[in-house]
Formats: C-alpha cells, sequence, structure tokens
C-alpha cells in the first residue's frame, strides 16, 4: 500500500536530511514572500461533540459542521491549481472520505498527488500534550496516518506536525513528532513574555532537542511559533465566521478598497517579517471551523494575491502566494540558516499575567481515568487480536473489533478531550465512545476465550464488573463459586492486588495450579462504595507475560461477618520494604521508612483546596475554569487538620489504613505484601459549594527532603524534566501568579530529590502538580467551579454525580522512597504496571476439566529494561510491535544501557517470517525515513538504546 | 436580442393561454405532490446597502453576501440536473453576471436553458407596494426584465411574479403584473384573519381580476398565497443561518436521525396538503439571503428527496421533488380548477391583532418626496436622451446617462427603500445613489442643450439649483440678470408655479417671446427657510410639450424692500376657480366655495399628532415603528387650537396665507392664478421628543360632505379603491385597532364624496391616509419615533437633521373641490404635473443671440387623456414608448372614452419608421404574450381604452 515517491530527496544544511517538494510554489528569492495558508482547525470535539461538529447539528451552539467544510474546500480547490489547502484531523477526514462517490475519491486524490490538499499532522486528533500519554498519543498517530497512508500513498504523508491550538507543548510530543519523520513543527500557543522576547530576538523558530537520552539529531525538531497563533494578520478574516471587509474590485461601485486593502496587508507583511529570520513569511489564513464556504476565503485570497502582486510592477518588493507549512518550511531549509537550540518544554502556558492554562492538567479527573484504563483495554484488545488471530475477530460472541476502541482513544486524545476542557455533555460523549469501544473490545475477548481455551461446550457466560472501583459486581457478591481470569498485557509477570465485592463471610482462593492464595477481607466504610456488598475479598494474582492465569474463588461460609479489629493506638504498618507511620494526634501520616537502606523521611500529607478566583479581582477579572487555575490567595484551607485514621486490615496480604478527613475526603493507606511502593487511595467528592466558593483540591506531601525549589514531572509518561519554582530556563521569568505559575503537568510521575531521597508519586491518571515549598510536593486532585473563565467552553465545570450532587472521583498515588540512583528501577516498572492494568474477567461455576487455566503469548519474559510498547494486528499476515528501552539514559546503573532482543525468540505462539523497521507512526520504511537509527547485530536481533523505540512490521504466521 | 423560444404552447383551461414548461421534473398524479423550491430573498438593501449585500460587508450588522450565494448556486447546480433555483432580484444578479468569465457565464446560460436556474419576478429589486409610484414599478420591472432578455433570450423570462415579502399587496401591483405576461403571482404576507379564513376554505389560491377598467382577462392574474410566508416549514431550514437538525444517514454514527426527519416531513406535507385545492403543493424552501452556502441546503434536500421517495415502496403516496413557481403553476393550471375571485386588495397588512403595517405608509417623507422627484428627473432624463440622440451621452461636458439613475430608481422602489423600512445610514445610501443619478443626468442635461439650443462658443455654466424647496440658489440670489430654462416632461403644456430665491427689491421676467410675465416676491418667516435670501419671486411659467421654454429674470432695483402689507382683518383669498375662508378667532381653514359651480362646503383643516405606543400597553408589546402605526390612543393631540394666521401676499400671481401652528409646524395656503387647486404646503419638523412621546403627525380636514364611512384611495399612482371604515370586502373583519386598522396607503390622491361634492387631495408623495369621521379625511405626514417595532430593522425611525434635531419635512397637498362626475376632470392632470415636475436650469447673464429659447419634442399636444408614460432610448435606433390612457372607465363623461394616437404625427424631430408592440414589461412581443389585445385601426394609429398602457418599441430617425 505505500506508492511510488513523487518527490525528490535534496541535501539539506544542517538539520539533516529534508525533502524538496516538486508541488511547492514558487517564490521570488529578492522579495519578502508571504506564504498564505489556508486551513481550518477542526475540533473532534468541544463545545460539540465530534458527531455534531461533523454533521453540523446543533448550530445554536457553535456553527460548525466539516462534511460542509470538506465538500466545499474540495470545490474550491478544483477551480485554480494555485490554491491550496492543508488538511489536519484524520478522524474527521476519514468519515468524510466514506461517504464520497468514487469521482470525488477520485478528484481528491489527484488534489494530494499535487499537492493542492496537503494533509499536514494527519493523526487521528490534533492531542492535547499535557494530558496525555505517549502510548495513546502514538496509536492516535498511527491510526490517522495509516489512514492517509493506504489511501494515498506518500504524497498523503503530512510532512509537518501541527498543534496550532494545545496549551502548552510537551517535550515527548517533539520527541514522538521527529521520531515519526516530521520535517517539522509549528505551534500557535507559547507564553506570552516567551513570545514577546522570541519576537524581539527573532527566536521564533527554533531547533528542538527534545530528547537527553536519545542521540541528535534523532529527537531534534525544526520548531516554529506562528505569528497570529492560528488565525490571519488581523482584518483578513475572510471566513463566513468573520465580519473583515471582503475585497470590493468593482471601481464601479460604491466601496472600492483595493487601495486600502493592499496597503494594509503591505504594512501586516513587514510588521509581520521583522520577527522572522528569513525573507518567507508564513500567514495562516483560517481558524476554528472555517471554510464551510471555502468561497469566501479564495476569492478574497484570490484578488489579495493580485493585487498585492500587481503593485510589484510599480518596485513593491512583496510576494504573496497560496503555500502549505511544507512549502515554507522547505524555503527555511534552503535559506542556510542556523536555529537557535530549544531543549526544555513549553509548560506552562499563560497568555497573560494572571491567565495560567494548568488548571486543565486536572479538570475532569474521572474522564481522566476512564480514558487511561481505555488505553490499557486497547492494548490488550490489540494483543489478544494478534495472538487469537482472525477468529477472535468473529467467533460464537459476535463480532468484535479493536477499531472502535481505536477510533473512540483516537478522539479522546484531543486537546479538549481527556483535556477536561469541553463541555459537559461532550464529555459524556467521549466517555460513551470509549464505553462502545470496551464492548466491542470485550466480544473480541470473549471470542479469544472461547477460542484459545480450546473449550468445548457452552459456558457459563463471561462477565467483566467493569465497576469494581466502587465495590459493584453482581456475580462475585452472589456467586458461591466463580472463576476469575486475569490477563496481563505487560511483557513480565507483575503481581496485582485484586479487590472483590463479595457477600459470604469465609472464600478460599487458588491459582491455575490449585494452590491456595493468602487473602484478607475487609469492609470500609470511609470508601463510601455503591452497591450493597458486606465486605471485600482482597488478595494479590499473577499472570505470565502477555498472557492470563485462572484463579478459583470459593465461598465457605456464608455467615455475618466477625467484628472487624479495634484500631491500635500507635499507629504504624509495614511490610518487606517500607515502614508508615502516623502522627497518634493528627491522625496524619508522619513517616515513611525504606527498610532495605534503613533510611527515613519525614513525611506529612493532607488534603487542601484553594478558593478559585471568581474574577472579582481588581488586578484582572480572570477566574478558574476548566482551562484556568486562579486560586484567590496562595494559600490554600486545610480540608481538616486532622483525620479521623483506623488500621482496618491487617493480614499476610495488605494493612490498610482509612483515613476520614471530611465527609467528602478519606482516603485508605495500603502496604500490600512484597511491594515497594505505598498506596494512597484518595476519595474527593461531590465538592462542596453551596458555600458559593469554587474549590481546587490538592493533595500535599510535605518532607524534610532538601529539594530546595527543585521538581521533577514526566512528560507525557516517559522523560522526566527537571522543575524549578518561579523559574523558566529560557527566559528571565516574570513570576505574576506564585501558585499557577508553578503548576506543571504529571502523567505518570513526579518526584523530589537530595542527595539522599528520591520521593516518588506515581500517578494513575494526567494531573497537575508542583513543588512550592522545601521538600514539599502538591498534587490537585478535583476541581469545582463556578465560573467559566473565558476561553471559549462556555460552561463553569462543576461535574454532576451520580445524584446530581457533584462527581466523585477516586485515584492513587503510589508513593516510593529510594536513593536517587536507584529510584528509577523501582518506579519505571512500577509506572507501566499503573498504565497497563490486568483484565480481569469472571465466570460463575467451575472451568470444566480440559480448560487451559494458564497461557503466555511470550516465550519468556522481556528483559528488565524493555516494554512491549505495541503489538496490534496490521494487515492480514502482518503485526506491528513497538518495543521500547523504558529507561533514560544515566537514570539506573542497571537498566539505562543497551538491550537487545531476538523477534525470533518472542512469541510463543507465533512465528515471525520477516521483519521491516518502519518510523515510530508506521507510516515509513526506516530506510526512507533520512534519520540516523542504530545498527542491530543480527537480522532477528532488534538493540534498544536508553528511551529508544523500535517500530516494526513483522510477518507472522500462527503455530 | 430575442432567442428562439424553446417552450410548447397549450391551451389551458380557465384563465388564458398558459405555456407548458417541457423542463418541469415530473410528478405523480396518484400522490400528494411537494414542489421544494430553493430560493433566496435578498433585499437590495435594508439591514445593509445594496453594495454591502452584495459583497458581505458589514457582516456584523446581517450576515448576508449577494456574490457568494450565485456562486455557490450555481456551483451546486452543477452536480445534479434534477436541483432547481430560482433566483429574484435582477439588480445584484447583473452585478454578479459582470464579474463572471465568459466560461462561467456560459455554464449558467446553460442551466437557464435547462431550466435548473430560472428566474422569478425579475426586476431589478422586489418592489415595495404601499408607497411605490407605478410608472418607477413598470421602469424597474423594465430594467430587470430586459437585461434577462438581452443576456438569456426567451429561457431568462420570467413567468411568475414574486413579491414574497413586501408588506401588503396593491391591486395595481397585481395589474401590471398581468399586463406584463405572468402567468401567476404568490406572494407570503397577508393579513392574519385573512389568511385564517382562507387556510380553512382553502382560497390560498384565487384569481386576482385587478381593474375595474380594463376587459378581462386583461389583467386578470392567478395568485397564490405562500403557506410559510417564504420560510421553509419548521425545522427544515438548512441553511447555514438555521440551526435546525441536519440529516444524519450514517447508520455507524451515533445520531442517526433519517426516520424521525422523514416523518416529521410527511405530517408538514399532509398538514399543509389540508389547505389547498389540489394535490401539489409547494414549499419555499429558502429565506433571507440563504444559500450563501447551498451545499448545505442541497445536500440534506438530496437526501430528504431520496429517503422521504423512497417509502413510496413501502406505500407512502407522498412525492417529493425539486421545482419551482413555475412547475408548480402548470401543474395547478393542470388541474383545471376554478379559482375564486379577488377584486380588492391586501391592505392593510396586520400581523397580529395590534400589528398594523400601516406606519411605513409615511416613514421617512423626506425620502419618498426625494424618490418622487427622482422618477420626474429620470423621465426628463429619458426623453432627453431620444431627443438629444446620442450626442447627449457624450458631449462637451462630459459622459452622461440614464442608465445611473434607472438602476438608483430600480434600488430605491424595493420593499425596505422608498417604503421607509431600513436602517438609517441605508436611507442615506439611496439617496445617495439618487444624487448620483441626478449629476449623470445633468450632464447628459448639459450635453443636450449644448447641442440642441447650437450655441457657438462658450456659454456660461448651467446650474439647476437642486435647493430651491428651502429658497436656496446660489444664482438666482447674487445674479443681476441670468436665464431660466424649464423643461417639461409632460405631453402637454403645463403652468407650474415657480419660486426664485433673490435678495433684489424689484425684478423683471420676461419669457421666451419676450412678454412680460406677472410675479409677486413674498417674504415668509414661517416657512423657516435656510439661506441668506431676504425674499422669493413667485411667477408661472409654461413649456410646450417635450419641450423647454426660456426666460430671463433681470433685477431692476436693490434696494430695501418695502415693509408688507398689514394683515387684513377679514381673511379670504379667492381666484377665478375657488374661494377659501379662515376662521377669525382660530386662524384655521374655514370653507372652500366652488366658484364655477357656487358649490360651498365647510372645511376645517388642523394639524395633530398621534402619541405612538411605547410597547407599555397590556393587550400587546407591539411599539409604534418604522413599519407598524399603534397610536397609544385613538385620539389624536392637537398641536395648536388656533394658527397664527396672515395673508402675506395678494397679487394677480398667487395669494398666499401664512400658519403658524407651534415653533415646528406651519403652513401656507395658496393660490395660483388661474389654476383649479388649493396649495397647502406643510412644514413639520423636528418634530421634538424630548418629553419622552414618539409621534405620528397628521393634518386632518372636516367637512361637511355626507361620506359617511366611505373613503377613496388610489393603487400606486393608478386606479381608485373605494375604502370603508371598519371593512374589508372579502371577510367579516374583526377590528383591533380603530385607527391603525383603518389607514391605507395612498400614492398620489385621496378623496371624499356625497351626491354633490368630492374633494380630492392631490399629494406630492406616498403617505398614509384614513377617513375615521364622516366628511373626515386625515393624512399622515411625519414620524418621529422612539422605539423599534421588532420586525427586524432593529432601529426606532428618528430621523436626524440638518444639526441632529430631527429631520424638517416640507411638502404640498392640492385641494379641489368638485362635483362627483367631474372631478376626475381635475385631479387625473393635475396629479399628472405633480409627478413630473418640470425641470428647471439656470444660466447668469442674457442668452447669446442664436440661442434658441424655445422647443417642443412633439409636434403637437396629446389629447387631454394621453399620457406619455414613457420615451425612452432602447438601441441604436430604437426607442421604447408607452402611451398611457390616464382615465379610467366612467370617471369622467368628457375622457372616459377610447382615444386614439397616431405614431408617425407625434414627434416634431424623430421620424418613426416602424413600431412593434410590447408586453408592459417590454420583454415580449405582443404577439408572443397570449394575451388578447385591442385592434388598431391602422397600424400607425393606436387606440387606448380606459387605463390601458400601450408598450411600443419605434424604430425612429432623427431629422
Amino acid at each position: 500500500s505505500h506508492r511510488v515517491k513523487l518527490l525528490l530527496l535534496y541535501l539539506s544544511t544542517d538539520n539533516g536530511l529534508v525533502e524538496s517538494l516538486q508541488s511547492c510554489p514558487a517564490t521570488n528569492p529578492s522579495m519578502l514572500n508571504v506564504h498564505l495558508v489556508p486551513h481550518t482547525h477542526d475540533d473532534v470535539g468541544w463545545l460539540k461533540t465530534v458527531d455534531q461538529y461533523y454533521y453540523g447539528d446543533r448550530n445554536n451552539i457553535q456553527h460548525a459542521g466539516v462534511q460542509y467544510i470538506l465538500d466545499s474546500v474540495i470545490d474550491q480547490l478544483q477551480k485554480d491549481p494555485a490554491r491550496r489547502f492543508i488538511y489536519v484531523e484524520t478522524a474527521f477526514f476519514y468519515r468524510w472520505w466514506r461517504q464520497q462517490s468514487q469521482s470525488t475519491q477520485r478528484i481528491v486524490a489527484q488534489l494530494v498527488n499535487e499537492g493542492r490538499l496537503e494533509f499536514i499532522n494527519g493523526g487521528w486528533c490534533m492531542s492535547d500534550e499535557a494530558t496525555t500519554h505517549y502510548s495513546a498519543v502514538i496509536d492516535q498517530m498511527t491510526l490517522g496516518l495509516r489512514f492517509l497512508n493506504d489511501t494515498f500513498g506518500e504524497c498523503g504523508r503530512p510532512r509537518v506536525a501541527w498543534h496550532i491550538d494545545p496549551f502548552g507543548h510537551a517535550r515527548e510530543h517533539a520527541s514522538i513528532f521527529a521520531q515519526m519523520g516530521y520535517d517539522g513543527f509549528f505551534f500557535g500557543r507559547l507564553d506570552y513574555q516567551d513570545k514577546a522576547r522570541r519576537m524581539k530576538t527573532k527566536e521564533m523558530e527554533m531547533l528542538w532537542r527534545a530528547s537527553e537520552s536519545l542521540t541528535p539529531p534523532l529527537a531534534d525538531l525544526f520548531t516554529g511559533v506562528l505569528p497570529n497563533g492560528y488565525n490571519p494578520p488581523e482584518g483578513f478574516c475572510w471566513d463566513q465566521s468573520c465580519d473583515d471587509a471582503p475585497i470590493r474590485d468593482d471601481p464601479d461601485l460604491e466601496d472600492y478598497n483595493v487601495d486600502e486593502i493592499v496597503q494594509k496587508f503591505l504594512n501586516a507583511s513587514y510588521r509581520q517579517a521583522a520577527f522572522y529570520k528569513t525573507n518567507h513569511i508564513i500567514m495562516t489564513m483560517g481558524s476554528d471551523f472555517q471554510y464551510e464556504n471555502a468561497n469566501l476565503w479564495y476569492k478574497n485570497m484570490d484578488k489579495l494575491i493580485k493585487y498585492v502582486n500587481a503593485l510589484q510592477a510599480k518596485g513593491s518588493k512583496v510576494n504573496v502566494l497560496y503555500s502549505t507549512p511544507s512549502c515554507y518550511l522547505q524555503e527555511l531549509n534552503l535559506a542556510n540558516l542556523t536555529w537557535p537550540l530549544k531543549t526544555d518544554d513549553f509548560f506552562p502556558y499563560a497568555d497573560d499575567a494572571h491567565d495560567f492554562w494548568t488548571g486543565y492538567f486536572t479538570s475532569r479527573p474521572a474522564l481522566k481515568l476512564y480514558e487511561r484504563l481505555s488505553n490499557s483495554r486497547l492494548q490488550t484488545c490489540n494483543q489478544l487480536e494478534v495472538l487469537g488471530g482472525p477468529k477472535s475477530k468473529s467467533g460464537p460472541f459476535g463480532e468484535g473489533d479493536s477499531d472502535t476502541m481505536k477510533r473512540a482513544m483516537g478522539v479522546a486524545q484531543h486537546h479538549d478531550a481527556v483535556s477536561g476542557t469541553e463541555k459537559q455533555h461532550v464529555a459524556y460523549d467521549y466517555a460513551r465512545r470509549l464505553a462502545t469501544g470496551w464492548a466491542h473490545c470485550e466480544v473480541q475477548k470473549h471470542n479469544h476465550h472461547s477460542n484459545t481455551l480450546a473449550t468445548l461446550g457452552s459456558e457459563a457466560p463471561r462477565v467483566f464488573c467493569e465497576n469494581l472501583n466502587i465495590s459493584v459486581c453482581p456475580l462475585t457478591e452472589s456467586s458461591h463459586k466463580f472463576s476469575m481470569n486475569v490477563y496481563n498485557p505487560l511483557g513480565r509477570t507483575v503481581s496485582w492486588p485484586v479487590r472483590l465485592p463479595v457477600n459470604g463471610s469465609v472464600y478460599s482462593v487458588t491459582d491455575a495450579n490449585g494452590r491456595v492464595v493468602p487473602l484478607s477481607k475487609s469492609t470500609q466504610e470511609v470508601r463510601r462504595n455503591r452497591g450493597y456488598a458486606k465486605g471485600e475479598l482482597v488478595f494479590q494474582v499473577e499472570a505470565p507475560p502477555l498472557g492470563y492465569s485462572t484463579y478459583i474463588i470459593s465461598m465457605l461460609r456464608d455467615e455475618p461477618p466477625a467484628s472487624s479489629a479495634k484500631p491500635t493506638v500507635t499507629l504504624s504498618i509495614q511490610n518487606k520494604f517500607l515502614k508508615v507511620t502516623f502522627d497518634d494526634t493528627t491522625g496524619l501520616l508522619s513517616s515513611l521508612t525504606d527498610l532495605e537502606t534503613d533510611q527515613t523521611i519525614q513525611l506529612t500529607q493532607n488534603f487542601y483546596w484553594y478558593n478559585a478566583s471568581a474574577g472579582n479581582n481588581k488586578e484582572s477579572r480572570q477566574t478558574s475554569g476548566a482551562y484556568i487555575f486562579r486560586p484567590n490567595s496562595s494559600d490554600p484551607f486545610v480540608i481538616n487538620k486532622t483525620a479521623e485514621t483506623q488500621i482496618v486490615t491487617v493480614s499476610s496480604t495488605v494493612q490498610e489504613v482509612t483515613q476520614r478527613f471530611s465527609p467528602w475526603v478519606s482516603q485508605v493507606v495500603r502496604l500490600y505484601e512484597g511491594h515497594r511502593e505505598l498506596e494512597l487511595e484518595w476519595t474527593v467528592g461531590p465538592v462542596p459549594v453551596a458555600d458559593g466558593l469554587g474549590k481546587e483540591v490538592i493533595t500535599r506531601l510535605d518532607t524534610d527532603i532538601k529539594s530546595s525549589d527543585y521538581f521533577y514531572t514526566d512528560s507525557n509518561g516517559r522523560e522526566v524534566l527537571e522543575r524549578r519554582k518561579d523559574y523558566r530556563p529560557t527566559w528571565e521569568l516574570k513570576q505574576t501568579e506564585p501558585v499557577a505559575g508553578n503548576y506543571y503537568p504529571i502523567n505518570s510521575r513526579a518526584y523530589i530529590k537530595d542527595d539522599k531521597h528520591q520521593l516518588t508519586v506515581v500517578t494513575d491518571r494526567s494531573q497537575g502538580a508542583s513543588s512550592l515549598y522545601n521538600g514539599s510536593l502538591e498534587i490537585m486532585l478535583h476541581r469545582r467551579l463556578l465560573y467559566d473563565d473565558f476561553r471559549g467552553v462556555g460552561e463553569p465545570l462543576s461535574e454532576p454525580g451520580e445524584f446530581s450532587d457533584g462527581l466523585v472521583a477516586r485515584g492513587r498515588l503510589l508513593l516510593t522512597l529510594s536513593p536517587p540512583d536507584t529510584a528509577a528501577d523501582v518506579h519505571r516498572p512500577l509506572a507501566q504496571g499503573m498504565v497497563l492494568q490486568p483484565l480481569l474477567s469472571f465466570q460463575d461455576g467451575t472451568p470444566s476439566a480440559n480448560t487451559k487455566l494458564e497461557f503466555s503469548g511470550l516465550q519468556t519474559s522481556l528483559p528488565p529494561a524493555v516494554h512491549l510498547l505495541t503489538l496490534s494486528q496490521w494487515d492480514k499476515d502482518t503485526a506491528l510491535i513497538r518495543l521500547e528501552h523504558q529507561y533514560q539514559a544515566k537514570e539506573s546503573k542497571t537498566h539505562s544501557q543497551p538491550v537487545t532482543v531476538n523477534l525470533q525468540k518472542l512469541f510463543s505462539t507465533l512465528e515471525v517470517l520477516g521483519a521491516s523497521e518502519m518510523s515510530l507512526g508506521a507510516n515509513q520504511w526506516k530506510e526512507d525515513m533520512n534519520r540516523l537509527h542504530a545498527k542491530d547485530p543480527s537480522p532477528w536481533e532488534v538493540t534498544l538504546n536508553p528511551m529508544e523505540i523500535r517500530t516494526l512490521l513483522l510477518r507472522v504466521r500462527q503455530l
């Protein structure tokens, strides 16, 4: 499906190889060339759902209909070969393409081949950069790029990454784009102070070195800041949604305005050129959902180009042309300049002194978790599709697929989806799409079991108990005997705790080999669970890599439970690795000890809320809202200085302490046997707002670690960046928001450290975090607000709960304490285990005798440094695999080393017949990418350097 | 330029001949056929100027851009031959057409030839019906229809008149449409009570017999009331300006709604069909400025047609199709029904109990006068172009033309132009366009004089003194000797009074034959004129038919004026025909005597104002505004019970009495020597509103004529209709507004009468009038309001004056008193003399010796019954002439008779080489019109029956 390339290769100057696009318009080297880039920015959901945007429904909310945009642009492009258009969001283009006639499809393909319609970015959506996980970002890009590649071949391959709207830019995104073979990256939003400085120093365009681990230029990316966000210069918006004056060029009519408009355009061009280095400048001619009636834009731009260029005959030195970002970028490369180097990221984003877009790092915490869990499900679904073969897609349980979940996850990555910045009804729609994805995957899982377990005859129905998080599962609550299948999507065996709601008093659990599994039973009023289960069975489970194991759970007695143990007076719990103490007057955590090194830190943890600004501040009317975090004061209110704290469970499996802070804030502190992390399971909500105060709830860990102003946050769940309070690495920060201006996104972890200790927090979803005091780390957990924040969503962020009383959110923070030089050895695998959760499924009764109770898709566990990022069916006989080195360079003495995997020794049930390496986006063969890559020891052996991801298309056969 | 007809002729059932359009879509005789008519309603000015609408400028006021509408529709029509569109306003189409490439023009012509794009109505604009004069209406229709005919030939000829928006419908308009050869007429607005009754009795479609004088079916017109105004049924508006749900027909997506929409459409169709007689119904699929992005409409209508008709296979009896009004009309004709007969008109229009659209009859009185004067100028301009030949268009004074004025008058007829219902800035734009038209005509007049006067060498500049109405003319004020050229656009000699501002004390005036002209001089403080002239010379002038005469004015003395005569105690003035008396206590008029019959009526006249509703009435929130007249009380406030009244001038030329009612209301009462009318020159304004009360100023004539509830008003300046208080001829009126519900438009005259007396008022512009009491006639003169009336204009009607203190309006009412059976002999010619004003031009100094001081374009005056309605250059060697019988049948013993004119004996300087009769719109040869027409005695002799207009294209040669 990869068509013949139509492009020539050029050797460029300093950023590696750049291709010259034959189809780019001619420019004039002796003039200022103004590249007009007609474009539309089509959110795959925001104020309306992705369906409503596609069809143009609910135009009373926002006028936008993508079907019409594409109809109109294709019509208009045909009218003049000079006209260009770029299209970005494949989620929309894919829908539209399927509804076109063959003749329209032929026309579109021709426009693409001629470079008149160019795909830019090309992912399923334009992902959020603060709240997304790299795994889901790579998947959604792959989904979009594959559609383009399958449909249009090489001419459909986007050359340029284009994140014109996301609210800050993650270094990991830049690294991903570089590894996907993009020639450059453009965006629109950056800190207003940063932008002002860059304009002054002509540093609007730069080279972003986006990894500290990958050898340059592997993660180097040319990056440009667009001059006007993604809008046209003032006065030149000719969309139907704009009110700017059209060009009235009939001299017989009254309001002829050509001379005035041309002069205004020349002025705008020279003004802009002053901020850029070359004699080429780019103007984004479009905006949100524009070009629904493309004629308005093109008719006026045609005239603009005609009349501006006509002045060249009178000595004007401005040459304006239709262009695209890649054609503009080609000219920059030909300019043979050296660009300034950028090594940090573009967080946080502020568009004014009191307008920090750091609230959305936490907005909609439940959606953020559901998205993260959905990623786990999708990976499982993908793996089962490969391991189960074609039979899993269609079997006795119907038609299942991973495509529905892939598309649902694709739109969920959008910068108004998982970001939490959409309207409430749209948030529901994203969740519904994910739920539909889960259902399609479950069918596949059913089929997979029915096939691979080689069970004959009928079985009891398999159920998934999606509500275990609130302790609801009708099967486990009622059954006297049932089996639980645990699927492990990781490349190595991991042990997870499992909690099942039950009503019996005594149970036994046996594993696949018939061994009795230690278990405990707990009743935790403080968790405020739903449902009617009297208690929970708690035990740890394991499954082989890429495989499953089956546990049998039997109720032994069904009597009233014995009264639970009274709390002990001295509060402390411990296992082999950690000891935790609680203050006996406050009930709060008081210390944490690493029992292996016998190092102890003072550790206090409590919950607080910032009072959200209501916009009544004299310095600024800015409120806290879905995007913006703006506390009224830098000092948060404490929920409670003391907690009602009890040890509720002490068993060989788990030790649990419950803490009740208020009717709406509680926590369970847990140490599992054999685990190196302390689990804090928090429950927050419904956040009360009857007092008229919006609340942004945090938990803060205060330690005696001498972290000074420094702390560390991950970028999209991969590499970690150093943060420093009231400081930015690339400009002299004037700090105007002492709290909000120090918040950064965390996707999987954050830590503080000194020479001796590193306290790492691994989280279950994306959140905002900061360190405002020496030894302190705070994480925002939940937000409930009373005002819109004027960035378009038009609603206060106040999520309804089950009974309209406000959303309850629950989550987990995993704390590890280690010396800094071994910390990664713990938090890296811990975080991967958090991201990829086991898939549990249940069946009533006892499995039949011929049931295979355990299975592994791998011959053996992967090496500790290697993470199986992707295993997904590609074509009939091929599978896509991504192997990842999960350690950064230098962060682990043990693991930050090259590691080699033999592809032929990987799978237990698949024979690998061939392997071809591809770009990270899987839309180019590696040898076409013109980027350096590692030399491997043999054709079947793949060597991974720290943080490297190798993407391979494997030809496989089921054994 | 008249192309070969592509159409077949059919003999139809009862309304004369109707053509069958080959291109009409197939229908299904056994089903309910729903004709979808895609259309746009494009006001040639309203909230924005016509230029702004065309280009899509000022979209912040209203989103509308006609250039894009036509671009878009033409694109979309090409996508499917089933799609149809109608276009109405040629003012816009003409602009657009000129800007298209030849290839686009070819495509459009093809679409027209195939009936896919059909022109409907086709005038320059969709004229107002209440405030327009038939002369200007015929001209604007001719302008539009000619463009269509020249451009597209027979296939471009509109078959259907289409007045979907005007606010009430004039019988004369229907008569004009019938005489223009339209097959039918559709409109949208009629009284809500009338509509309810018609729906109930299935009389939404009817035959309108629109003349009491013309022999049926000459003025018979099939007339249909559209079901939803001009909008689509509720829920089916798919324009970009609407929010209705699009058809979502992808079953894979979330919100599939085809079944729901189809069912809703079937319901709407059956509901509508219940109000109409045949198994065909029409749905207007469009509205104001819709189809700017026609794809939205067509894409969804394509789906609607597909899915609704797909149900026929399951037994549905609804057949929906793209259609046009003419195709719908063809089906009605084939239905072979007899339609109910309508003989009155559709005024006044009310859309609810307290919402009578009778305010706009008077709104913007100054614009209404300027438009009327502009018509006079245009007729003069047209005549000079014929008489002067090609040399007048281009001569020593530059390029002049009548086209600019034709187009300016074309847009001024629009139902939001002369109607006064546009925004203030748009009213200014119409006036500016007319002024530009005047300037172009003046150049032509200069050239004409320079050519026809055969003057050698240079002459003093010719000036026009457009501000004589406010007594300003720098030349006459300063010159000691000057000449005045008087052009008479009428077909007979008429004497007009002239008033020139002067500063000298004694003047002499001589006519073209050197005879001294009697004159008087007056100073009238009460008129509150602008400028600095100390007084006015008043004298009467004459010019030969279609010709001019020259007067020489010399200042004899320049001394301080003698103090004017003291007022006599007994107030009465009289001339040969009339005697007028004033009450010596009130100063008001008290009686009027016809001295020829010696009949006297009691006549009191005074000024009043209705207090405009501010919307604070408990029955309805309706305010008075630009459209709506709604007085707070039926009793108007009197401005003053007494007037300061003085006889100021008594001379052989004129007798003048001034009346001062208040600082803002005054009047001059005049009797000119030899004239049969009493002139009342009123000056009203600035209307004070500092008291917070909007005012609607009337003058009321109270007499002892026993008129009972009856009064009479003209229709567009031609035939007169009988009115009756609180009564409608076609339904049982429930009167809800005792004043506003009895107002009717008058364009040229109104009268009350009994057996002996007829008091006729001839007016200088369109106004609203009523008779609310026996013997009373009231006319609304001016309005100044404080609130918008919720019909879209979004402004209160409060016109600024010269110094922002509110507009001052001045006008004339001409009163005649006669026995009813001879009244028309006076008011018919009087009204024509009011409509066609003499054109005065001035030159300093004495004309050179070889100057021709007098000229007539006619060999002799036309017969008294004949009015030269049109004389206008057509092509190089042809001129368009319209001869009109200006009397109704039976209204004059003397003149209501057939009269014959010999075309070859008409012109003094033109030889008529050939003559072909055309339809009234001049876009069809008469023999193609399929309507009966009179037989003439000889090829050159044209016989006119009462109220008949004959339109002829003459081949002429300058002698």
